[in-house]
């Protein structure tokens, strides 16, 4: 015996999360236990919720708790744009910016043949049945990430979505705000000059 | 908006725990999101559980999920000996080390005036109490934390039990193992000199 039940079962729970380990999780365990009930209760509600309020937008494929989520239902957000994201992460990100205000798809995932990812395993069918249908929609923007399989996936949506018509761009790739070329790696200072604008 | 409802909630659930900010918090609920349905309603089980299922032991003051705990109904664990900690987790560190088969009492806190934590805010008065009515015991060690606090709290309870004839003793204090002289600060060094032993 080291811990009661209660307590190394919590630990365990804790010990599920990433980058949390056995100290953390047990720290975490006691400082529970001296938490006010009601957090403590708000805080199971809150993963339960999580789990069963939670699904994806029909239209855009975002984590939503209202279909169709809140941005694809708010007719302010102009329609003939379309940026396509891995994650609702990315979409959280996105928008803390404020500047964009067309609507969003999101694949969730990435196109990865080593992992088996097809494009059928991810929202590729939804955002090509999607383009065929708005006629409003005049340009995709594809905003997967810098890595090869967010590379892939927009070099295989690009030549999926061009032959309709419909303008494909790509998020530009270049230095950092505030970043040091000195310590730039290869790949993004190519892009850089790769990616140079008269000024 | 920036995430939906159940999502929000939870990031702020998870905020609440010690050492995780905003980002963890997010990263951590977008996890939940994707772990399976058990272990999310595990882990919301033993929450509700380390809040309902847990109290203090009527005899040692120990967090506990049965009464007496499991440490003062072992028969087998001598009862001549009483170590006297702070809190639970540091009777998890001695229970790890598998030496010490006596019995504990936790204060569940130190005193400290500075905070208002007098005597009888922790288990002082339960410790006194069990110390006149339970003739077994001959020694107590005092394992307080080598803190300004843990230091005065062995002192109290040193003058408070020595006048019943009760051997009182206090943890060996000095150089930690592995550690290195030239980093070790200057209470440590001093403590290690004053306790030094004949070899």
């Amino acid at each position: 015996m080291f811990y009661p039940e209660p307590i190394s079962k919590l630990i365990d729970s804790y010990m599920k999360l990433p980058g949390i380990g056995n100290k953390t999780a047990a720290r975490l365990a006691f400082y529970t236990i001296e938490m006010p009930d009601e957090e403590v209760t708000d805080f199971a509600k809150a993963l339960i919720s999580v789990k069963r309020d939670l699904s994806f937008c029909s239209i855009c494929g975002n984590i939503t708790d209202q279909d169709p989520c809140e941005i694809c239902s708010d007719e302010s957000r102009d329609k003939s744009t379309i940026l396509v994201m891995e994650s609702s992460q990315d979409v959280v990100a996105m928008e803390k910016m404020r500047e964009y205000h067309g609507r969003y798809h999101i694949l969730q995932g990435v196109l990865s043949p080593m992992d088996g990812t097809g494009p059928e395993d991810i929202n590729i069918p939804t955002l090509i049945k999607r383009l065929q249908e708005d006629e409003e929609i005049i340009e995709v923007i594809i905003a997967t990430n810098a890595t090869s399989e967010g590379e892939a996936t927009a070099m295989y949506l690009s030549r999926l979505i061009k032959p309709s018509g419909i303008k494909v761009t790509r998020l530009a790739h270049g230095l950092s705000a505030g970043s040091d070329i000195e310590y730039a790696d290869e790949v993004t200072l190519l892009k850089a000059i790769e990616g140079r604008q008269e000024i």
